[in-house]
């Protein structure tokens, strides 16, 4: 039996890397990828700190990746053995009605992938759910692409369900990763005005150089009163919510100027929207898990073409054995991203 | 001083005619019309039921109107007198930042009109809350544009922001005259398939004379279950929610596809969503006090050309002096939505 590195949470703060099966080829539509780059998850943080309970059995971790073709089903047409591929947490067929309208994150024979802090990883409904890159990555390309994987499609879904475009200020609520790229989404989508706020100077300097034209530092009451008065009473046309919290999701909503766009992308954490409340801010709101497939040809476009860097938001990389010391750090916002080399 | 017949509120179920001063022009930017037309809302319905607590002193009712221009300030350019003219429950100057964003009914500088159930009524911000008929309305144009005036308006929001158009299916919760209205609205906007949510028959009936093309009696669970069985388990593309309770908004949601879109106007009592629910449920949630005033040309334009005739909700009509029984018909779903004859 052949055998790679994997990582397995065992219970909150029990990060380990073992020895399991390698993957093979399931069904027809499957490929396995040799991994050439894949990383820590803010939300892998959640199990990580005891935020969803229990874990009968160890858990395998990890839906970001870049890789390698090593093999693919008798169904699978359009991947090749040897492309250098991407895809998203998310399995799809691109296919289904829903796939087509635009959402193959909830594409209607998909489901998450989950086990890709290891050396390969099975992906299923491979010619949906990959995007071949047009040739072997850089090392900085490489880089970028594990973020266009989720935290770069993730954000750049906010920024879209925001309405980010020319002419439009932007307001981005939440300082980490997805945020931070919501950010650059909103620069890449000709918003004239990106507001973000954040109180954390690492943080505040990557978000400027990403495109915020304006940082706030305060929160909740406080920090829409900024808001309004940077916006001459108005609000922001959109705002993307990144971060999936009681406070943040108020903050997002009274942020934006009646008949504006809500992008949310924080899984929600006990958020009760009250009805009528929400009836009389008028705001569009829109979230969920990201359709990153979508995205992902222009994600990989503008990355080989070297017109942005989301892979910056990776501010320290570990090898798969260190991967416990990568967990540790984002948990502690020692990082803002840790990406995981695999060999 | 001059008088006029006023409706007043004096408390649930009392609904009396009084003399009251007539009102004059307070502003230059003030018109004041003669009522043609006018009718009772649902909404005039939660305070008659009593849920709007205690009426500390009467209240003056109404806010749907249609008038000929008896005077104008000295600021109005646009609005002449003699015009035949139809304006929103909103006032909207349609020069400010939201007006001109799309949201009249958020005008930075409006408020509201609320003693349209009588025989003249003072309009703030005339040039921007007034439209301009053509010429002289016949009966059944003043009957189409009494309707225009709110409840086709927040009706057709409703479709509008559930992105009714061309091949698309539309569920409408609700058969009530805004429900009814958005069948219509659906239907004028190109939905190919619209589904209808209604028990009653009379109300079935005017769905389907709207264009309904489909009836669903279930509600709840078994109303989804429907609506996934008509639209091969994929959902609707757009949901218009009509009612305001907890189960019509859960109802809307669930019927509605991943990346579809609901446009909700019945006004939130005691709705509650849950953020992780709504996450997953991954729509487009969009709602609010509608814009009536910015469909209000096109409105004019369909109605003179007898493209459509939104009127027939209203299946009673009474005399001023008979306003009570109006309210007592529409409490009692006897009429869908009565008119009232001012003079």
């Amino acid at each position: 039996m052949a055998t790679m590195k994997a990582t397995l949470m065992y219970g909150p703060g029990d990060v380990r890397v073992e020895e399991v099966e390698r993957p093979v080829i399931e069904q027809p539509t499957d490929a396995v990828i040799r991994m050439l780059s894949t990383c820590v998850c803010g939300s892998d943080l959640w199990p990580y700190r005891g935020l969803e309970g229990e874990f009968p059995e160890p858990r395998r971790m990890g839906h970001e990746y870049v890789g390698v073709v090593e093999e693919v089903g008798s169904d699978v047409k359009d991947i090749k053995v040897g492309d250098y591929v991407v895809g998203s947490f998310c399995l799809s067929d691109m296919t289904c009605d829903i796939c087509k309208a635009g959402y193959p994150s909830r594409c209607m024979h998909g489901g998450f992938v989950g086990t890709a802090q290891a050396q390969y990883l099975r992906v299923p409904l491979a010619d949906g759910t990959l995007v071949a890159a047009p040739g072997k990555p850089t090392d900085e390309q490489l880089v970028d692409l594990t973020a266009a994987s989720d935290v770069l499609g993730t954000g750049w879904f906010a920024a879209d369900e925001a309405q980010a475009g020319l002419g439009k200020t932007i307001v981005v609520v939440g300082d980490g990763a997805v945020g931070l790229s919501g950010v650059l989404a909103a620069q890449q989508l000709g918003a004239s005005r990106i507001i973000a706020m954040s109180r954390h100077a690492d943080r505040q300097a990557l978000a400027k150089e990403f495109g915020a034209t304006d940082i706030v530092e305060e929160r909740g009451d406080e920090g829409v009163a900024k808001i309004m008065e940077l916006t001459g009473g108005v609000g922001a046309d959109g705002v993307v919510e990144a971060v999936g919290t009681q406070q943040s999701m108020m903050q997002a909503i009274a942020c934006c100027r009646p008949g504006g766009y809500v992008g949310y992308v924080g899984v929600s954490h006990g958020v009760q929207l009250d009805g009528g409340q929400l009836f009389f801010s008028e705001v569009h709101l829109m979230g969920g898990p990201a359709p990153v497939r979508k995205y992902l040809p222009e994600f990989i476009d503008k990355i080989y073409k070297g017109e942005m860097h989301p892979g910056k938001v990776f501010t320290k990389t570990v090898n798969l054995d260190d991967i416990a010391e990568g967990y540790r750090a984002m948990d502690q916002r020692e990082a803002i991203k840790v990406r995981v080399r695999p060999w």
